[in-house]
């Protein structure tokens, strides 16, 4: 699967990724690589669930990765350790 | 793994449910499974990292799954849509 597959979850509503994803399925994807980092991580799973099982029942949950990264706080400039997840889903 | 070492995830400030997590593996538990619905995705990984990285560092995920579950809302009586997730962890 091609980096280029990949949905990052931000601040937006939970539905503009449901569709960001379904138009890459839609244009050929085999497979979508949903990214989180913090709190957006439940947001990405809620997209996930969204996909599987309203919008997109023929793909299924390939694989899910927790891990932590290091960001450079903008104010303090501190590093802090954030939780990530990677979801990846495909036929 | 019994049902005993499960470690639901709520509201609550995340080293609490990492100092559930310890106390459990601690009496002699093989593995802790981290439960958590909704917003407290996010902090189910945040316990499980946590864990793996600073305190249990013999431990590893081994399992992690999501789902969607039926929640009855106690304001208006709908049943809502809740994503879910389980995070399994071993050594």
């Amino acid at each position: 699967m091609s980096e280029d597959n990949t949905v990052f979850i931000g601040k937006k509503p939970v539905m503009n990724y449901v569709l960001a994803c379904l138009t890459l399925l839609q244009n050929g994807a085999e497979g979508v690589t949903i990214k989180a980092r913090g709190r957006a991580i439940s947001t990405a799973v809620d997209v996930a669930q969204i996909l599987i099982k309203r919008f997109a029942t023929d793909i299924a949950v390939k694989k899910i990765d927790i891990d932590t990264e290091q960001v450079k706080s903008n104010e303090t400039g501190n590093l802090n350790n954030v939780s990530s997840m990677i979801i990846q889903l495909g036929k």
